[in-house]
């Protein structure tokens, strides 16, 4: 294979200015370069948890097929530094494959989290690693509701990278996915976009704010309440967070046809503003105890936000950091009327929730609304995985060092 | 259902200054507003063809559930009036769903088109209008190694949404596949993207510019000559276009492992500066005729230039306006060694081509290629549409209202 004839991206372009004198306008596309800058890669927690997210997405969980220890640590080393290289804009491999030639780091972060499959398979300690498996590493429980599709479900291992540009996402998984050969296989994966929008919480595709009521992750005491694993698990955690990912399919069909006083009674907030239902703006507190002149609750007993809220769920929280995705259509039986069967949107929310220990924060919180919430008529759980992110490591270091000494 | 408050999407915002007041940045994508600006939605020409590509797209074909033609010819000046709204930032719909509230036009344009089974449908003329079919709305022959999906093949109707955002995109077909409920439904959907770059060919992802032969949008002759229909149609054509869709998976796992230099030869250009082999610039003209010392050609053969380029297809040129896909991973029985099996990325290209006449436009020169090009080994045709696209229209009229005239 060719070797890289060029040190970065960037830099490639003043190599080549001869061949792009005769360039027109004409062949390109006419999107302006947009937030194009640099996210840090090291540091002590991994970047694209707590980094406002860029406009696109892509998650990929992977199975390990070696059964050598060592491999699994080169692997996560070599991940590392081709990792660092990408969020910089440079290429990671030898043999890059080129599409993100001349474009922009455009804000690029990748992290890398570690399934239970990675410690315990079919009850074997495959890497005897099964020791410093973190308690809150659990494997989910089945949750009322859940329609997960084995080709969306679980992994060993797991990258997601952002960046504002689809295309430079995909091309950094697809290049640690080559650096995998032989080592681990894709398993699952989905592009996830958000819409471009500054100084207002982004809308998911229910037309409805998502993340009003999310820790801020410009809050130290709050990232590190919610977000960041302490001193209650295994040292090679402390700084690190869990994930638990899950693929929502949105019966958008169903809901469109939803009057919007029935959908802001099931999400709990009106639609425009995004205000709880008897408030008047969108970070207005949800006043769960107020009543109609009948006696009923304002916002209903079995509304989204109030089973989601902390304040009804004994204080448990998570860090939310969701992707809309996208996938064309396929053929879906309805379960509503008039009862249709036919081609209908695969689309929906690729929900990404970080947390400290989901025993206390995203099972704690779902278990009850897999039971209650007014919003499951319109969502199907179709994917899902659990795992432990590592904190960031510094240069020289990899991730997931400390599990490995 | 309720109404729609708001004007437009902009201008809602405004109106809940109280509701943003505690906002912050935490909430938001940090993705700059880019080119958010407003494409002309009437004209002589539908929008969305010569106009240069925004970054996203979603295109979706529908089948007509209807049987009477005044259903359809209303749907059509219905979809007319909600895409000029669109198109300048408005709702479409009393009942918009709401995801693109507060959101820019981000260059949105959207076009239709008209498949065979609205003229046609096994043998019968279904709305009165067989007589109209213009010549060149051909039925696509079966091409060599075709491997049409039903499910992502065919359709009466097709609309494409191109805009800076794939939300805004997404809505756009949204609102307008909600507006043909019972009269048309969904049939197949593929969203899309290309990278961010200016001043320069994209790159698709195979890593090489993709359209650096293309004519130029911005040179009337060109167009006339390549893209919008004379004469030689039914007068409803003449200054619209047809449009051949195919969605073209691409074994990326297999090109990634293939060496450059094999790359090199199958395209017939260099991967880094897209000069025609043996040339020095991307917009050298290829000399098909040149030999090497052993008297070989220098571009190979069945090289995919020389069987694209107009000079060996007797003058037959399209315009190419695609665009990359995306959706995750499936399982891929291998056809390459090591002959694996697995799941790999269901990834590619959406190929949009315009044309005057698709008998000596895309058939004309795809038929040679299906059989003889060496990229047939990298790329596999798994969708597939044709449409007519009528001529753009001017306010108060609608698109394709010549047909029902």
């Amino acid at each position: 294979m060719s070797t890289c004839p060029y040190a970065s991206r960037r830099g490639f372009l003043g190599g080549i200015a001869a061949g792009m004198a005769a360039v027109g306008t004409a062949h390109a596309t006419t999107a302006p370069a947009e937030d194009a800058g640099t996210e840090p890669f090291y540091g002590p927690h991994q970047g694209g948890i707590a980094t406002p997210p860029p406009a696109h997405t892509y998650f990929a969980t992977f199975d390990i097929t070696t059964d050598k220890r060592d491999d699994v640590r080169d692997l996560l080393k070599r991940w590392t530094q081709a990792a660092a290289n990408l969020s910089q804009g440079k290429p990671a491999l030898p043999t890059d494959s080129g599409e993100a030639l001349g474009m922009a780091p455009s804000r690029l972060t990748i992290n890398f989290g570690i399934g239970p499959g990675l410690f315990t398979q079919d009850g074997k300690d495959r890497f005897g690693l099964a020791a410093h498996r973190p308690a809150a590493l659990v494997d989910l429980p089945v949750f009322v509701g859940d329609q997960l599709q084995p080709a969306r479900t679980g992994g060993d291992l797991c990258i997601q990278a952002c960046a504002n540009d689809a295309q430079v996402a995909f091309h950094a998984v697809r290049q640690l996915a080559a650096a995998a050969y032989d080592t681990a296989k894709l398993r699952w994966a989905q592009s996830g976009f958000l819409p471009h929008v500054t100084g207002q919480t982004v809308r998911n595709l229910m037309g409805f704010r998502d993340g009003s009521s999310n820790p801020d992750p410009k809050n130290p005491h709050d990232m590190q309440t919610v977000v960041w694993a302490g001193d209650e698990g295994p040292a090679w955690m402390r700084g690190g967070t869990y994930l638990v990912a899950r693929r929502i399919r949105i019966a958008l069909e169903h809901w469109d046809r939803t009057p919007v006083a029935f959908q802001e009674a099931t999400v709990g907030r009106s639609k425009i503003v995004g205000a709880p239902i008897g408030g008047h703006a969108e970070f207005d507190a949800a006043n769960f105890a107020a009543t109609d002149a009948d006696g009923n609750p304002v916002i209903a007993e079995n509304a989204h936000v109030r089973l989601a809220a902390a304040a009804n769920n004994g204080g448990a929280r998570i860090f939310r950091r969701g992707y809309s995705y996208n996938d064309g259509l396929n053929f879906t039986t309805e379960r509503w009327p008039p009862w249709r069967q036919g081609m209908e949107y695969d689309a929906g929310l690729l929900f990404m929730a970080y947390q400290r220990d989901p025993r206390t924060g995203f099972i704690k919180i779902f278990e009850r609304m897999a039971k209650f919430d007014m919003l499951n008529q319109f969502v199907t759980h179709t994917g899902s995985g659990i795992f432990a992110c590592p904190p960031g490591c510094e240069q020289g270091g990899f991730i997931g060092q400390g599990l490995f000494a």
